[in-house]
């Protein structure tokens, strides 16, 4: 029987067996997968609570991905609608606690794609900021989504700076009330999640004036469409931006306000309160805003970035076992891909990167908590330090995964660019995370500024926190290897990474200060620095990751297997690092020419080795077919078939074709006659 | 009276005004933009005939773009058909020729958003490689539109590596009849452009077998759909092969054969020829069809690659002209963005980009023509040399922009993100051409191995072809420079680009034959160097678009002003260069480190000078507004009112919302009796 007779019926036309090319790499794994898995998930009770969160999301039709690339905009964010009250029901019943253990797994296993994110911002400003009463009264109404709120900050004119924004909140004494504006066309409201056609409510941030004096930015809680039938309140004009990049199912808007009065009580006061006579009251520190500023750039490193990398990796790798290309050995049959030293050049350093990365989040977390408890008992020390390290990862880590995920999406060919391949979906939102919660450069040269002053401090004798003693260390001038395979030491690149990030770092501060010496204004030396700056930031924050892999691989030593390949990811990744920043390690000479071949020849050895391994170590992450949602990457390397499937449920191919109908028809008929 | 009242009207809200923080980088050019003008066109009368084409296209609402953002891929595709037979009129009516001088403009004004593209290199292949009998017949057929082909070459497992595909066309002697066949699913034409909804014919690109020989690819013209009713032909599958990450608008389909049986003169028969006794004739040489793809990868170039790169830099400049954010001089209302030191690398070394890339498809096109003239005399001498840059050229240049356009994109902040933007589109449009017509590391690589030849040529003593000469020159063993003016010198930075080429290309050919020399099989010696192969080929590469660019500017002397500026550019772009591949420089200690601060700072004296001319630069490109269709890249600089308008108009801010009506509405009228 020809082999399209065995295709007609689509829904069983797959061959559920493994495609023996992705077989055979399974077949002897270097170490016990189950075991990464469960050290991958922190804890074999965790592998236990994801895997039981998978089977009841992926067993729910509701949440099914299937058929997702073919959907609208529109119809995208009624799916988000539903899953999110869908989800909320199925969580109450089976029992999953808001503070459980299932609820970390959630994101993954939904792979992002549910609504009402922004409402869940609305929730905790309001039990970060609001006051007791404020919080007895919207919580439970929020937290049952009988109201929709959003996180209005964002301005069409204003972004990351933030005082710069113009919306105002002006203090009526007379009637005891705030009242809202948007005073030009740049400072309307744009970009907030949820807002375009869900949100009730907005916790909108606004200047705050009383008596014609500027206090500062606030939160004020203003409804802006009506709980009967959801249309806009007097005063509001609300709808959605259109059309972005990605996250289509989210309805960002926009929002214009215009004499809009809200009760003195719709001031979010925990921290500052205006009382019925004008008068301005603080309580505590303005820092705690800050502080939950940080905690989300921590928290999307895990769950934006790292995830998204790691669905692309193993989308690319199980592809490249799968696809074959040209003859590598004359007359053999079509080599694999992943074969070619080019195609593990460019896969498997984002496999490595995949590993470091992980890391980091718990990394961030711990220190988070550190610091939280320290601020408990009003001691703020550490928050600079917390606050330059969040900046400058999130800045690094977004900034790499979205390349990496490029590479990944490029490495798989022309179908890389099928949105049935995942991978455009996967960049378009990973990509995203570059610039919200802070755009990347404004973010680097935070770090930077933090560094510039720890190298002072240094300079002058003061001892510097952790994360950057190293700028006060005793440094060695020249690197010490002598053949490739001190290369793979981990001290070896490690004292290469930090000479770099002190160099780098001393240098900028080293111009800064001597432009500020001749003359220069402070803020023109730093403008004409910057590029510097940043440069040096990066060199620290790379610094900080190879070294938090470094000592993360050195813990898991009560598994010899796992630990050995993982130190040659971590090998890996440094010595990528080192190729593809050689000129800053070159630079005075550090390293010299010869050792630069000696970390090409290792970096080499390391692809070869690391190819053999590949699949084993994508699947220990045990993503499952649904949160791939790939025809290239699932689980069985059935790739050709899928394509072919999924490509046949697209809605165009069961639709009447107007373009025929309307323009082509006349035209092709006039050629019966000649034919 | 207040903003948001001038606002209602939407069609009328827009103030026609210049911005005036755009105007302002207007006021004093440092040289006539007109002439600039002039020359990038390539002489004042083409500038003439583009503004003529663009009147007669701008004005007819058939070419509209307006909401095209908004349009399903459905839609998109629809008008893409309507505006080809459209023009195809309208060329009529204007008496606009075949080879007048208004189609080369066509593509650009168009800006590449119209139908029937493949279908136009089916014409091609036709002429190209049919009989004169062959073309009388299909031509007139196909250019009425009175049949639609398409160009079946990739197939689902098979891509860059032609001589991998696998469908088969068998000769029948017994009816006069090739049999075509799909063997296998990874067999199926996948990509073909045309061929999703459109498409009548095929030509299908497939192994000729005769009496179980096979006598590899060759292009066979079948009809795939009636045309009475447009349905599939018996023993045809096709359709579309689903959405992508962009070329939403192009029907890219999958098509299978069963046993279609078509007349032995449906083989296009110019070269080869099958004879009605089953005789294989070869008439001229095979390497002609090799030509024809070199021919598309040089305008591509152009076409593509080089204008998309051009729309995002006037698009991210302009932008960067009109936001403002934070207070660079403390106190000062906030500035520019494009005053900063970090935006001005970002943008300007695209911008330096743009202008050296335009001048790589003049270069192109003449050695092509060059080529093409000798080879008709029968001297296929250069053809090797022009194959290996237009390779190499593809592959770098689609890179580059790709990397340049996402740069552009993710310097306009969030709003980047946002389609109306113009940014996403151009970038998923860009990116593609990094892998069709090749992919660009086998691109590089087939280079490479073109450069090994003639490394090792050289070595024998043979004299070398203009673009590999340097190979066997004299070169300097240190840099020259002394301080950073030096590096505003040509001569200083070229020889840094050809010593650096030279010695990657050595070190890859030297590792190659040592490999081979101690045993090592060739293929694998080739595969074990092919990561070292690709970076000579790119320092190859970039060391000719360098050289290309230095010639250029230096011809431009009737004109001082505009030759400076270009000077600038040139300056700026070999210096980004020197920058982000600094460790191939200071490898081998050609360039010191020290020398590299000479290069940082004059890279930063040029982009305080070039930030002044910026938005001239980008001005003399001339691009329209309909062309570069993006809210925040209008000559006007209204950005944030043009925004707010198209948002406005976005089809869900005018549709009932399901999901509030099916899923919010009952929880939010429970809130009723709660506030």
């Amino acid at each position: 029987m020809a082999w399209w007779n065995t295709h007609r019926d689509f829904k069983n036309s797959i061959n559920k067996d493994i495609n023996p090319d992705l077989a055979s790499e399974r077949k002897f794994p270097p170490f016990n997968v189950e075991k990464l898995t469960n050290l991958l998930d922190g804890g074999i009770e965790n592998t236990r609570v994801r895997r039981r969160v998978e089977a009841a999301i992926h067993s729910d039709p509701v949440f099914s991905r299937e058929n997702q690339y073919f959907l609208s905009s529109s119809e995208r964010y009624e799916r988000g609608i539903q899953k999110s009250i869908h989800l909320k029901k199925k969580m109450v019943q089976l029992g999953w606690m808001k503070d459980g253990p299932e609820i970390q797994w959630l994101n993954r296993v939904l792979a992002g794609d549910i609504g009402f994110n922004v409402h869940a911002v609305f929730v905790n400003c309001i039990l970060e900021l609001g006051t007791d009463e404020q919080i007895a009264k919207w919580i439970p109404l929020a937290q049952n989504y009988n109201i929709i709120g959003t996180y209005a900050q964002t301005e069409l004119g204003h972004g990351t700076y933030l005082r710069g924004l113009e919306t105002t909140a002006t203090f009526d004494m007379s009637t005891q009330e705030f009242v809202i504006n948007t005073p030009k066309v740049s400072a309307m409201k744009w970009w907030p999640g949820d807002l375009g056609r869900s949100a009730t409510h907005a916790l909108v941030l606004a200047q705050l004036y009383i008596k014609g004096k500027n206090y500062g930015m606030h939160p004020f809680l203003v409804q802006i469409r009506s709980l009967h039938n959801h249309s806009p309140l007097p005063g509001i004009t609300v709808g959605d931006i259109g059309p972005k990049m990605g996250f289509e199912h989210i309805d960002n808007g926009y929002l214009i306000l215009r004499n809009i009065r809200i009760p003195l009580q719709n001031m979010l006061s925990r921290y500052s309160q205006v009382l019925p006579d004008g008068r301005y009251v603080k309580q505590g520190s303005e820092k705690i805003n800050y502080f939950s500023m940080i905690l989300v750039r921590v928290s999307m490193i895990d769950n934006a970035v790292v995830n998204t990398l790691t669905k692309a990796c193993v989308i690319a790798i199980r592809y490249s076992v799968v696809r074959r290309q040209s003859e590598l050995k004359p007359g053999d049959t079509e080599a694999k891909i992943l074969d070619y030293q080019t195609q593990q050049g460019k896969l498997l350093p984002q496999l490595a990167a995949v590993y470091a990365f992980h890391f980091i989040g718990p990394y961030l977390h711990d220190f988070y908590n550190r610091v939280h408890h320290e601020i408990k008992s009003g001691n703020f020390q550490s928050l600079p330090e917390l606050h330059a390290l969040a900046a400058g990862l999130k800045a690094l880590l977004t900034e790499y995964s979205s390349a990496g995920v490029e590479v990944c999406r490029r490495a798989c060919g022309g179908h890389g660019y099928s949105m049935l391949s995942g991978l455009p979906s996967l960049y378009s939102y990973v990509l995203a995370a570059c610039t919200y919660e802070g755009e990347n450069t404004v973010l680097y040269l935070q770090t930077a500024r933090y560094l510039v002053k720890c190298f002072a401090s240094g300079q002058s004798g003061q001892s510097l926190p952790q994360s950057v003693a190293y700028l006060t260390s005793e440094l060695s001038r020249r690197c010490q290897a002598r053949d490739r395979s001190d290369f793979l030491r981990t001290e070896i690149y490690l004292d290469a990474f930090k000479h770099r990030a002190c160099r780098l770092i001393r240098g900028a501060a080293t111009k800064l200060q001597a432009m500020v010496q001749s003359g220069v204004k402070q803020y023109e030396a730093w403008n004409s620095s910057s590029v510097e700056l940043l440069e040096a930031s990066m060199a620290h924050c790379q610094y900080i990751v190879v070294k938090v892999f470094v000592d993360a691989v050195e813990k898991l030593d009560s598994d010899p297997a796992i630990q050995k390949s993982l130190k040659h990811l971590c090998h890996l990744f440094a010595l990528h690092w080192i190729r593809t920043n050689a000129g800053s390690f070159l630079h005075d000479e550090y390293i010299s020419g010869n050792q630069l071949d000696m970390v090409t020849a290792s970096y080499l050895d390391l692809l070869l080795l690391l190819r053999k391994e590949a699949v084993i170590l994508v699947d220990a992450f045990d993503y499952t077919d649904e949160q791939l949602n790939s025809a290239l990457g699932s689980y069985d390397g059935q790739v050709y078939q899928r394509l072919f499937e999924w490509a046949q449920k697209a809605p165009v191919n069961h639709q009447v074709n107007s373009a025929y109908e309307n323009y082509m028809k006349p035209l092709f008929h006039s050629a019966l006659s000649k034919l």
